[in-house]
């Protein structure tokens, strides 16, 4: 059986979202014990990543890698008219990802104890961002 | 069902090339209305990107970002008896990607309005790459 | 139909290791002719890849192409206590891939000739990885 959903994110400017639970949800509802779950972000200028969910240095060190990586330099850039953050959006997103797949096992994703599943902003400003989640299963 | 077929795409030196068209071509045929479409590329000096669709400067932009990111300098690696665009070729292919999982909704890939699906060409000369397209639909 | 397992890698410290004999020969043991395998790291501080299996200075100088780019410097980081590697590693994982999907045809994964798929192993000292296997086949 395949079964399909789209969510929508409200973030607050750059930086990382926790989805785990929002999504592990919808999973448990759909009464699947093995399958394949996927994540598909309809955006260009954020991103999905599985990252560390212990210590939350960790997901600013990861802000701050970008931001030196990528910087928000006009000068770097012919795409600038959508502000000085959007082409290094692009970039970031570039060097992530926009769709993960994760296995199930006894009804949900197979992530490790540290594993979380996280939203990516990457414009300073906030945004809605639409996540479709499309699950296969028996 | 499965369905799964190749499709050839010819490069002309570093950029990207919009494939979009030709593959959502090739689902729309295979009359499926909800599914999982796989790209996957079989080259490690090349990549796969969701990217934005609007304007061209991005990817220039994108282009310029990987060739600052990763010299063609042969200093910098062991691995130059296939040119010097070879090494760069394989490090650029590890920060982007070599597969993609795009969802199907009403038999069409859910991209959002400003997402294309890039074949990411990073040798400085012409080459034909190959994507296996996989789809699982009902 | 679904099959899923879950194998363990042993690593020896940074370095990518090969992992695609032992992937491709479970996959052939499911009997499944055309199908979609997924595989999955239970980690955030190792990564998914496929490179090229040809030349090993590929792999040397990947690695020193992210010790470049990611410091082992702990001056850049907030988090530092598990170690100075630790850091890195995480940004390394985010660069790179946790996830890869790969078509089967005839029973065996697409992967181009030169394609090998690699666990690449971030954290300085040796770690045992586990990798999750799913595939949907027919």
């Amino acid at each position: 059986m395949h079964a399909q959903t789209e969510i929508e994110v409200r973030t607050t400017g750059r930086g990382l979202i926790d989805v785990t639970g929002e999504v592990a949800g919808w999973v448990a509802e759909q009464g699947v014990g093995t399958g394949l779950l996927t994540l598909f972000l309809r955006h260009t200028s954020a991103s999905l990543l599985i990252q560390e969910n212990a210590d939350p240095d960790v997901l600013l060190d990861l802000e701050n890698f970008f931001a030196r990586l990528v910087p928000d330099d006009p000068a770097l850039y012919r795409h600038a008219t959508e502000g000085a953050d959007d082409m290094p959006a692009h970039i970031r997103a570039a060097l992530t990802q926009t769709q993960l797949s994760i296995p199930l096992k006894a009804g949900a994703p197979v992530l490790g104890t540290w594993q979380g599943i996280y939203l990516y902003e990457h414009r300073t400003a906030p945004h809605r961002r639409r996540i479709v989640l499309h699950l296969i299963g028996e």
